[in-house]
């Protein structure tokens, strides 16, 4: 037994390089240059035998993940797939679409808060999944839960959802609803990734804006935790002509400065720190930036497509 | 000028090889087999100058499609792209969902009949195109228009939108409404396309159930046909043990036999016949296969992501 996290995709919404991007770090990693290694949107996969996979957040790029990971090919028979369950963090578009890949009448169980599976009923085009074959499962706040495939067969992988500070999605925003634009507890989570009835243990956290000291003492002494690590700096994406929000209108915590993810993380004893969820605009996505080097130094490592860890 | 045609996804829905497939061919494409060469979902990209392109359909592998081809990398500045219009020829899943991908705050134009823009209104998911950068454009049946940009520039490439005999994408089928699930003339559309000011012209017409006499003269005499090329025999998903539906029941006018594509369009005169849209359980995939072979002694053409043809 042991607990495996395979990093499908290493990439924020967008990707690298991103469809629409002709900075320099996009031109660089279309070019072929090994320091500007591509990745695909957000998205992991765990498992704890090796041979049944849960997927944790399903991105656009599903696809094209599941081709280039052969953890994830089918195994046997006519139609067959490793991945049993998908357990989503939120309603982003990054984080669901890729559930459109996952159709042809496969057996399947889909994991979600209320509000992401109100998402998803809200949008008919899931019913590609068919109810028939594919079962939305309810999970709560702070109540552990383990996987199981659509029939019943349980994964071995134990999740704890717990809300982290966050923003609802862009497209869900709510014009009325004030400086929060409408986000509520259950709209960006972190799970916590254990082995059932063995020791090994880890966090994902793909997005958050802010580390209260509650999230503090949780992660305090992890064997590994793979976090937000979106932008290098909160005006990142302004100062580059990206966009026109900060990382805290996105609602993300940025990785450098004094208030910022590296300097938050120094003081938790944590084994393995990995940035996950990294925006086109980071400059930790390329090898020879003084950013990577500066990260790297801090104990951090920078995710990348493929990467696997087993603890 | 002239008018270029280029294959970004020759695949139907599934693509090839299909996440859950582990049938000899999806096999063979995993392993690199080189006459088993992959094929990302049913899109095709047009322009009149090279320069300035307008998708036909947006498929899930969008993004991969993109990074594959760079006739549509960005070009110039800090976010450009050629891409300036987006043509829906109905609301399938693998021709509606790669717009998922299109997002941050880019100006395009999307242009479809008002059943397929009636799926996009249905779905709040598709408001990650912001309509501040997006239009939504309606085409009637029958009349011939040229995309343009979101801020008016013409593509120069004329598109005339007709019905053909079909099916209403699966997940919108009607359980109430009979023999045809609900399918309406708008569900599917072929279209031509020609070069404004030109001679150039061609068709396509990814998915279709039917040759009816009109739509033979139509074609007949054609410098160049892009057709659906679903299934190579009626029974094909059944007999593979890939699917209870036969081509009828899904729309799709099957290549081989008395009645199938290959034998109505014999008589047409057609310069180029190229199939597209094919299914990963068609024979045709794969370069050693009789059935290829004797697609192309009828002079077919089998498409490939990456196909460019220049009229």
């Amino acid at each position: 037994m042991a607990l495996r996290v395979l990093v499908l995709g290493a990439a924020a919404g967008g990707g690298f390089p991103q469809w629409n991007s002709n900075n320099e770090a996009s031109r660089r990693a279309r070019a072929g240059d090994p320091a500007a290694r591509p990745c695909t949107q957000s998205s992991l996969a765990v498992s704890a035998d090796g041979r049944n996979w849960v997927l944790l957040n399903a991105s656009p790029d599903l696809r094209q993940q599941i081709n280039d990971n052969p953890q994830l090919h089918p195994k046997e028979g006519v139609r067959h797939s490793p991945i049993v369950s998908v357990v989503l963090t939120n309603g982003d578009v990054d984080h669901v679409s890729g559930l459109l890949t996952l159709r042809e009448s496969h057996p399947l169980a889909v994991y979600g808060t209320g509000r992401v599976l109100s998402v998803l009923d809200g949008n008919s085009i899931f019913n590609v999944l068919n109810p028939a074959f594919v079962d939305r499962r309810r999970i709560t706040l702070d109540q552990a839960f383990e996987p199981a495939a659509k029939d019943g067969r349980p994964s071995g992988v134990v999740i704890e959802p717990f809300s982290v500070p966050g923003k609802v999605a862009l497209y869900l925003e709510d014009a009325g609803a004030g400086a929060n634009f409408g986000t509520v507890e259950e709209d960006t989570i972190g799970l916590g990734l254990a082995e059932r009835g063995g020791t090994a243990y880890c966090y994902y956290i793909p997005g958050c804006a802010a580390i209260p000291p509650g999230l503090g003492e949780r992660l305090e002494g992890a064997p590994l935790v793979m976090f937000d690590g979106t932008l290098w700096r909160d005006d990142e994406m302004v100062v580059q002509q990206a966009g026109v929000k900060t990382g805290r209108r996105m609602g993300h915590l940025s990785m450098a400065g004094s208030e910022g993810t590296i300097a938050a993380f120094a003081a938790l004893g944590i084994g393995r720190k990995v940035f996950l969820h990294i925006n086109n605009t980071n400059p930790v996505l390329l090898a020879d930036s003084p950013e990577r080097a500066e990260a790297e130094a801090a104990g951090w490592e920078i995710g990348y497509d493929g990467m696997e860890i087993v603890l």
